[in-house]
């Protein structure tokens, strides 16, 4: 296996980021004055974390989206150690905290703070940027949720934007901006099983299988069709057909990230120009031992490459 | 009651500076994705609060201490909106988040996430700027806890420093820094209630009433003892005897700041040469009011003066 430095250019989008802030207790007691012993402070969001991995396997790349500017000095800081150039748009606010409280006995719960609201002001400057950035870019992954004040249809007539400028855009959300991107056929979508089936719930493909409605949503146009299943791997349709790949059993620490980091490794071997089944055996890889490590990022190149040779691929 | 423009120059002192984090939920449930509908992301930390409240009040404020890089923005903002000068000393990491959760129930939940660590280097830091700040201002309020990194006993030495150079200390902490502040004699300090009968404890002035404590405390050369008393008002022992001030009932929003409102008061009196009873009325006044809103800060201060002129004040 070849890992040359990639010539394209990449730009992640991640328009709703989050700060992650993730405290250890030894047990939550409502009503009460609760003291974490240690905690950590994370700068995330779907499209961070793939900015992450593709800067950790060597890409080139520049992130963009939406980030306020109360507590922007954690993603700062972020990018300048990982070497990834910041065109995030500045808005007025916090950047939604998302705190997560862990106990001894391992019960997590999760409290997600609502976002900022991003104005018709701060949109206009991410179109500008998003224009400028295309002409000198090849791959846009757009990730994640959306902030208050962007639309599903704004954010699909993005993706229409820049395909039309001849851009490979990976798209992967959830819900109504899946919906939407859908609609405009990106050149791939990752879903999960659940998110797949969840788009096709009160549709025509309702009772259809996951291959079903891949196979549905290949034919209306969109070039690869890539479906996580957790521990049962990934399925990929192309124009060459499907690839499924099937990781190891792995000792799961946190899947945090995992599909995040399997569009990454999707994207590093498009990057590549690397064939299909090298692609998928190395994303799969990646994203399996995302699994084994707490926090988004790529520990030991080598170790992905020795775990991406024992992936069973099946057509 | 004339206001006017203080010469004296106010220097406040935040070691342990914290960022309150307060979400609204209508349930927290352990164990789940729980989601905030609104939230307030508030600088805080004593010191902090007294600045807000004197530079509100028209005193020229400095502050100082340790503030995290990471999650300073909302600070600077702060500082910049009421005009106090920034001369805290960045350090690595991010300021402690005190997370506040609040259930439609008004049932609250704390999570006191733990803040950075103070290093050698950074003390030197502080030092050499509490010294230039000493050339030039006149009153120095210390108040809130101590970060790690820092020992009661540093906290007393500096304010013996400051002493030794003519300056008068406003001392607010609690626990081993309060007990250390108050062997070095502080020109006042204003502990409540709970405060002070936890300073006695285990000691020889274990059995004896707040007034008795209190009196002990001021014969060892505490020019001023301010014991807060909630809603029973306050009582301020100095060389001038006890007087004790009763505000009427209020209602209740939250007591949060209360306490540092009353300090800031007792400032603004010594920076405007009131006499005893003025201070003691307008400061009780101002504390009183702070309970009836939430977040630190003076709303009206027509209504602070109204109030003040209603307080029960006897000796």
């Amino acid at each position: 296996m070849t890992m040359q430095l990639a010539k394209l250019k990449v730009v992640t989008v991640t328009l709703n980021p989050a700060l992650d802030l993730t405290g250890h207790l030894h047990t939550l007691t409502k009503g009460a004055v609760n003291q974490v012993q240690h905690c950590v402070l994370a700068p995330a969001g779907k499209g961070v974390n793939v900015a992450k991995v593709l800067a950790e396997l060597g890409a080139e790349v520049t992130a963009t989206g939406f980030l306020g500017i109360e507590n922007e000095a954690a993603f700062c800081q972020l990018f300048e150690r990982i070497k990834v150039t910041d065109r995030f748009i500045r808005v007025q606010g916090a950047t939604r905290i998302n705190v997560k409280l862990v106990e001894a006995s391992s019960q997590v719960s999760d409290i997600n703070f609502p976002g900022v609201s991003v104005t018709a002001a701060a949109i206009a400057e991410f179109e500008t940027m998003l224009f400028n950035l295309s002409l000198d870019h090849d791959v846009f992954v757009i990730a994640g949720s959306l902030p208050i004040g962007v639309t599903p249809e704004q954010c699909a007539h993005w993706i229409a934007q820049l395909q039309q400028a001849g851009k490979k855009v990976f798209f992967d959300s959830s819900n109504a901006a899946l919906t939407a991107g859908i609609a405009v056929q990106p050149w791939l979508i990752k879903p999960n099983d659940e998110e797949l089936l969840h788009w096709a719930k009160g549709g025509p493909l309702a009772d259809q299988s996951l291959a079903e409605i891949a196979e549905q949503l290949s034919s209306t146009g969109i070039a690869n069709v890539v479906v996580s299943l957790g521990a049962e791997g990934v399925m990929w349709l192309n124009k060459e057909g499907w690839l499924q790949a099937q990781p190891p059993t792995m000792d799961v620490v946190s899947t945090v990230g995992a599909g995040d980091t399997l569009v990454a490794g999707m994207c590093w071997g498009h990057l590549n120009n690397w064939d299909k089944k090298q692609t998928l055996s190395f994303a799969t890889a990646l994203s399996a031992l995302a699994v084994t490590q707490v926090g988004v990022g790529v520990k030991d190149l080598n170790e992905v490459i020795t775990l991406s040779e024992r992936i069973t691929i099946c057509e």
